[in-house]
């Protein structure tokens, strides 16, 4: 259903107070458009129009809010009626949610819970961001490997309503220590007397909960898994991290790299919603930090004063000889950032790539020389031509050499490549380009006039 | 096994020819790791080791070549050896390699299948790139409205092995035109005597085959979807997509529009096998466009030639003023762009957002206003100061919007927003830059001289 219909169909049910019919229209509708629908309206009627439904399916449609607006929601509402709906959620979301309460919420929600549902609560949240452990549910598939086939296969039935998955199961021993896994696939297709340790993939492909979310996004995307196990530093399983949570991690690693190489710092959740000062505080930090980057290629400019009075034609030239030396330089950096990020080129593969470089640099000097050596000419004569194409040769080259080594400099000191991003590249290969283009131009002119 | 290892004990077994303890050695290796251990040999080798593996588990490892070493390798085995691993390839992975053959290639394969392969070869290949058809797999479970749980599971039971997934199945009629989805989960938890009918969804989340890929991925990632299945004009189911597909199509999006940001035009496969003519055009196109597009900037120097002559200090903060209007629109376009690309930002916003923008750049303008006027004054006192922290003001709200309008403009009239690029949107700026720094400079320097 469209969202417009769908946001006019609440709007109409809030205001007749008649709920009757809403149930059997939005049965079929996925619970994602009808948090995208509920999210137009305030907490109170959000917690009016969801409490029309079901429980579970309340909590499947809350799940799907912005995290802000589930906070919200929560703080609009008494403890004893929120209460019930948290207790229904999957425990990452549940812990994700938790997370954002204040210490306060938390003491208050705390003792209103199971103790299994505390333990695993406080548990869940105790990852720090960007792991593993910060994204994994704890609802996940487990066997004992001396059950028979058909007995997993009861197993998984029985636990089927409260499971992240069951189409991965992961085997443990007495220890809770992860020994093996099998998908549903394959039980089905096993003999109902084999044992499950017979039938399982033994060591299966598994991340600790301190490993980074990008690692997990990358496991899950090279070796197409639907659900990847997480164990602690005993080995214990301890969660699992599913395809949709890595997609979601890989779309917002993009985005984190996107803002980056723009200079922008790291934004979490909507731009179209980020508050003003949100966006001005991660913007102008680099702004200004590059402002004084410049100041060098103006200082340059300063150094050449002389120059450039007696030859002001040289001026012409400036914008796009500097410009060329950083568009240049911004491909290769933006190549090599988002090669290194998806793991097609490692940090050994430096020298390869240098190499390849210094050609590939070479020859789009040699083009870029060709097609200003037409304009230096007809503009100021065959001197001015042959600085003009002997600096954009040289820029290009730099510009470019720069724009590959930055980001594997970068990554071989432990920081993040994408920081090596367009303005920056383009601001030193800026000061490159001035003090090249007028020391060629001061020695050649002198030597020929 | 880490890669090293795994090369090395297929380089012993070539050499010795001895390949009897390999098999139990590599048995629970994932294929995509023996893939990539294979990617180091020669054609002849790879052959040489793929066959001391069961057919099923050749095409397995198989897939996970990379194209181009797929293509060399099915050139280099006769025809006869080579058709039993393509028909055990899944549809999809064997559509893509059929259209990477020369029209001799194809035609020596075709009589070779049955019937039905070929005509799934041809139907699955014939779909345009970059469309929901290119990536789909035929090899979907299909259930019929009028059966029984229990009947339902035997079918799927009976088609797993040949199937991309059995965890989603899709209930079509007799005309094969999709009109539910049911997920093995629920089958499971049905009343075996239960109907097909009674248990499915109906009217589940669907594309047409000509659906562009970003769509597909966006869908399976909104809805955290497992597969999604695609009909044709008609209605009738003609494929699915699985969520690893979307992934991956999600993964060369984003880099995708990476490479556009920085005027790199599309490169398909890996960065680092590319071949230096190969990036050279794809990123010499660009570079000489924008050489043409700053010559603008260069004609707005000379046509300031006497100001500048007169008040030679004012070159010293050129560099400064344009590089800022240009990194201020590059943060705000980059923003843009990748909202638009991840639907976080619809057309239809940017009026807001352009409200946003023009108090967020204020902000920076005079951020950045304030923090050259001090440099302005120690340089070349005061007069200098005014002109250069009012121009800095200018350019940076002028650069902003100009970031945040061409995403828009271009997505209005059908073109990839992410063609506005960091470089185009610092070319734009640059002449605006250099304009309105030397026209206020003239205007006031002339005033208070």
């Amino acid at each position: 259903m469209e969202l417009l219909v769908l946001i006019h169909l609440l709007r109409a049910a809030l205001e007749s107070g008649d709920f009757s019919e809403l149930a059997d229209k939005l049965a079929d509708t996925h619970p994602a458009d009808l948090a995208a629908a509920l999210a137009e309206f305030s907490p109170a009627h959000q917690w009016q129009l969801l409490t029309q439904c079901p429980l579970a399916r309340q909590a499947e449609i809350f799940v799907y809010l912005p995290l802000e607006q589930q906070v919200q929601l929560a703080h609009s509402i008494s403890r004893a009626r929120f209460t019930p709906l948290i207790r229904q959620m999957s425990s990452d979301e549940r812990a994700d949610l938790f997370n954002k309460f204040s210490d306060e919420q938390k003491q208050a929600l705390l003792p209103a819970l199971a103790q299994a549902e505390r333990d695993d609560i406080l548990s869940l949240s105790s990852y720090s961001e960007g792991t593993a452990g910060a994204i994994m549910s704890s609802d996940y598939a487990m066997l004992s490997p001396h059950l028979t086939v058909s007995e997993a296969i009861e197993v998984l039935r029985h636990e089927a309503p409260d499971k992240e998955t069951i189409y991965l199961s992961y085997v443990v021993d007495e220890k809770r220590a992860l020994i093996g896994a099998l998908s549903l696939r394959e039980l089905i297709l096993a003999p109902a007397s084999a044992l499950v340790d017979d039938v399982m993939k033994h060591d299966p492909i598994q991340v600790t909960a301190d490993s980074s979310q990008e690692e997990v996004a990358a496991l899950i995307a090279r070796y197409d898994l639907l659900a990847i196990p997480v164990v602690n530093q005993q080995g214990q399983l301890v969660g699992i991290v599913t395809h949709d949570d890595a997609m979601d991690v890989a779309a917002a690693e993009a985005t984190e790299d996107f803002h980056k190489t723009a200079t922008i710092g790291k934004l979490e959740g909507s731009v179209k919603d980020a508050k003003i000062s949100l966006l001005y505080r991660k913007r102008v930090v680099w702004l200004v930090v590059l402002v004084f980057g410049n100041i060098f290629s103006g200082a340059g400019l300063a150094l050449f004063e002389q120059v450039i009075s007696q030859h002001i034609a040289l001026l012409f030239f400036l914008p796009l000889l500097i410009a060329s030396s950083g568009n240049a330089g911004a491909q290769s950096g933006t190549l090599m950032v988002r090669a290194l990020a998806t793991g097609d080129v490692k940090l050994r593969d430096w020298g390869k790539m240098l190499g390849k470089e210094v050609l590939i640099a070479s020859l789009l000097g040699l083009t870029m020389a060709a097609a200003v050596s037409g304009l230096g000419f007809l503009r100021g004569g065959a001197d001015i031509s042959v600085v003009v194409a002997a600096t954009m040769l040289l820029v290009v080259m730099i510009g470019s050499l720069i724009g590959l080594s930055l980001p594997f400099l970068l990554s071989r000191f432990g920081m993040d490549p994408a920081t090596a991003s367009g303005p920056l590249i383009t601001s030193i290969a800026d000061v490159a380009g001035v003090v090249i283009y007028f020391s060629i131009a001061s020695w050649y002119l002198e030597l020929v006039l």
